[in-house]
């Protein structure tokens, strides 16, 4: 028997669609860095397709760029936050996940989190007031002629924009922390037993302890969303005027694009609006720039190793640049290493420094044995996507847990940034590349990611134009949005069964009793009377 | 806007594997009735694209027939039950469904229920022992070199033989009753507060009591379930040689092809390897026979009325089938009724009745304005799949649920078999034809059904050839597999939680009496001194 695939599903929709549409009109809610690399396939394609996209950005985008040459038109709108409080915004929740957290004790690291999501959410609401208090830009949009809304639900009032204009809303979202915006507004089940909360490091086979905990981290998580979101609850209800709330706003989303699918995600339940489209910008590789090609063929038979620590992070201390490269210097493979900060002091002839790379082309390059990562799920699943090991080294947000994904799966070792040397760097690169299961578990989730009826891209373009298509997708909503908590969990029927069933017992106890006592007296009244 | 989608699904599989596959080899296990003719246009297409199927057959099979002409191999084993022994057992099951239930209450229905399962079981046992104790057929199969087996989990030992074979297991499947393997086996998601159980006849939205009945339903069938099943654990770890059940057996399917789709299910939580495939059966019409097409012609304006009940039911009371002609005489569209019991007294002459009907081509036919059905999950889909809104006359098994679907969903008015008078069946077709928003809600249900990114039959293939592929598809297996009961709901780590409260509590008080009793001696100590 021989399979044939690879490329058959992505020549489906674009086959049959191309041409056959003529433009609808698509609205996104701005996102930033990695969210904006992701989502932006999905917008060229929907331009491929004759679509037209526009795009709301405010004047404080620390990633997004109105006037950068695109395909898409931007609605530029003004915010009284500036570009550095939202820079330095960032930069605290940096320190704080790459440096402090370490030495923090779980109610610290709880309170820290809280302060700053608190402080991120105010920037956000006085982002939100740019657009939704313009009532100029708001006409204009009402205007528009928009079929949906595209948002990030981690950049709040998307789906308030798409409430405003009454118009079907779509979500892509990687997760939220503790996933309790799918949890507890998009009513995405997840028994704490085997589904592992979002950067709770926990995988879906969990002892005992580790249930428990992850029960604890998902009941803190609910409290903190719960207490965080009554200022959103509030704004919500303002700018809609009437009682409202952010997870019943959030909650009425079409269609739900989750960026990870079965190939990174542990197997769990979930909803018929949820369509996993992870890795939806991974395509195959082309050919490399010239010299890179020539240093990349110099390697021989031990091939190369591709080095990135992301976009984000831009430099690093003196020490740990050196401590880096001397690693690097050890290993026989040849090392392309992303790096815009201050050069190390000595760097091997194996190893060559560049200010960008063509990532996707490197791990789809035959010659690449290993992918060392910070772990953003963008690289993570180009590495998927091409079948490459990696050793990661996990920053900040859902990095940590991305590469407990991959670990777990058999494809990644996970060094620790703060406390690594470089004997643990060349240790790691050895492992992965020398012991060959690693490489066949990545060929493995390779094969899976491969092996879908339909391309992840296809699919979240699909269901975007379904939206469009139908006015929304609310045959897909389950009615627990209409429940309450207690409802959703039959705790009232259970409350009522068990009240019943009290009574009953009671009453029969009762009944008993005077059965007995009636059958006493009268024995004890015929005994008397004998 | 313009959108083009019809036709376009169905080429993508095909187009892309067709010619490219070298024949594997599947295996399936015996089904019967409406379940073998859905089943059919699976195989059917895994043969046109260059595999070999082996049906397993026994010799006392109802509706399926061995020597039968078709593109599969059929392997017949022989079995200790005689045909009249499976007929009557089925004939009873009807009895009770259509005639008996109506007059019982809830236990007499529980009782009698459990009895008739009970049989079922006892007979499909002994059809299991016709294969599995059969060394001969046994070794035949262990060395055909299957790749899969397919079987409906409601034909008991399919996922049995696929164990003792050590090949792959996918499950084609409408429901069991309470949804008890999909959910006990399974580890499908069902809350009780808004998934209603398979033939309660609930629908999503449930009041208190709804919900409450919905719970005791899911409880009732389950304590069947466990009951009954107890005789397939046995039987199970006998045949495998160590101590196993019937569930954990079940629950190793690597893949649950559920014969809906959101077109006609609830919105309801569900799992990775569960693959939504309604209608995968359903097809353009093709041209009616020419006679019947001029009949058809012949209705003008008002249009036809396409009549079944369905292949179970042959023959009607001689005053029944007086009372449906009578009725379908007086409405002014023409009627197909496909009937081959007794011909009713008179008959109009706007009817006519066959023994047989190209239904998916009346459906399919532009004249045809209502379909009067027994709600079988075929016909109700092909209903579906061209928009024609129903009258739902049902029977028995999932029949009144499902007309409860098309009810609630708007495309469907429902009549009571055993109590329908003919103005009853005269005003449900007016209705249905003459309101147009059941024809509204009937092309809706359409447009979702043929507006998915791949066409059900493709899907159902696809995963099939996916676990060929393979060798399985463990990867969407949630880890719920692995737990008992008590922890899949947390309920040990919930009892730890409460034991820690409780003593923290205890403690806590003790400790405040004792500083109460300390400083409220010193203080009667002190005063007393003064």
């Amino acid at each position: 028997m021989k399979w044939q695939l690879s490329g058959c599903a992505c020549l489906f929709l674009q086959a049959c669609f191309l041409g056959t549409i003529h433009g609808g009109k698509v609205l996104v809610w701005y996102t930033e860095g990695s969210h904006w690399i992701n989502l932006k396939p999905v917008l060229e394609t929907l331009v491929d397709r004759g679509h037209e996209v526009t795009v709301l950005v405010h004047n404080a985008s620390m990633f997004m760029d109105s006037r950068e040459t695109s395909r898409f038109s931007y609605q530029l709108f003004n915010v009284s936050v500036s570009l550095k409080e939202m820079t330095d915004s960032f930069e605290d929740f940096l320190q704080f996940s790459m440096y402090e957290m370490g030495h923090m004790n779980l109610l610290e690291i709880y309170i820290k989190f809280y302060q700053l999501a608190s402080r991120d959410l105010e920037l956000s609401l006085q982002i939100c007031n740019g657009l939704l208090r313009s009532e100029a830009i708001m006409e204009t949009l009402r205007t528009g002629g928009f079929q949906v809304l595209l948002a990030d639900p981690l950049f709040p009032c998307g789906e308030l924009v798409a409430e405003k204009l009454g118009i079907p809303l779509v979500f892509t979202l990687r997760l939220s922390f503790g996933n309790t915006v799918e949890r507890l507004c998009g009513q995405l089940p997840a028994p704490p037993s085997f589904v592992p909360a979002a950067v709770s490091k926990f995988t879906d086979q969990m002892g005992f302890v580790d249930r428990l905990l992850n029960l604890l981290f998902y009941w803190s998580q609910d409290l903190l969303a719960m207490t965080s979101w009554r200022d959103l609850d509030n704004y919500y209800s303002e700018i809609l005027g009437r009682p409202t709330s952010y997870c019943e706003t959030v909650g009425k989303a079409d269609i739900w694009l989750i960026r990870t699918y079965w190939d990174f995600e542990y197997p769990r339940p979930f909803l018929p609006n949820f369509k996993f489209v992870g890795g939806l910008h991974c395509k195959a590789a082309k050919p490399l720039p010239m010299d890179m090609e020539e240093f990349v063929q110099s390697s021989g038979n031990d091939g190369i190793v591709v080095f990135t620590l992301g976009s984000m992070i831009k430099n690093l201390t003196k020490e740990k640049a050196n401590m880096i490269a001397s690693a690097l210097g050890q290993i026989p493979q040849k090392v392309i290493w992303r790096y815009s900060g201050e050069q190390p002091e000595t760097l091997n002839s194996n190893i060559r420094i560049y200010d960008w790379l063509p990532q996707n082309d490197l791990l789809g390059h035959p010659k690449t044995k290993a992918f060392i990562t910070h772990g953003g799920t963008n690289g993570v699943y180009e590495a998927i996507y091409h079948g490459v090991p990696m050793v990661g080294i996990p920053m900040f947000a859902d990095q940590p847990d991305n590469m407990v994904h991959m670990h777990s799966k058999g494809v990644a070792v996970i060094l620790d940034f703060n406390f690594m040397e470089a004997k643990d760097l060349v240790e790691s690169i050895n492992t992965v590349v020398g012991d060959p299961l690693y490489k066949e578990n990545a060929l493995k989730l390779s094969r899976i990611h491969h092996d879908q009826p339909v391309k992840p891209l296809d699919q979240a373009v699909f269901w975007i134009e379904f939206v469009m298509r139908n006015k929304g997708a609310k045959h897909l909503l389950v009615h627990a949005h209409h429940l309450s908590w207690y409802q959703y969990h039959s705790l009232d029927v259970l409350a009522m069964l068990l009240a019943a069933a009290t009574l009953i017992g009671f009453l029969f106890l009762k009944i008993c009793r005077l059965c007995f006592r009636v059958c006493f007296r009268r024995s004890r009244t015929k005994n008397k009377n004998e």
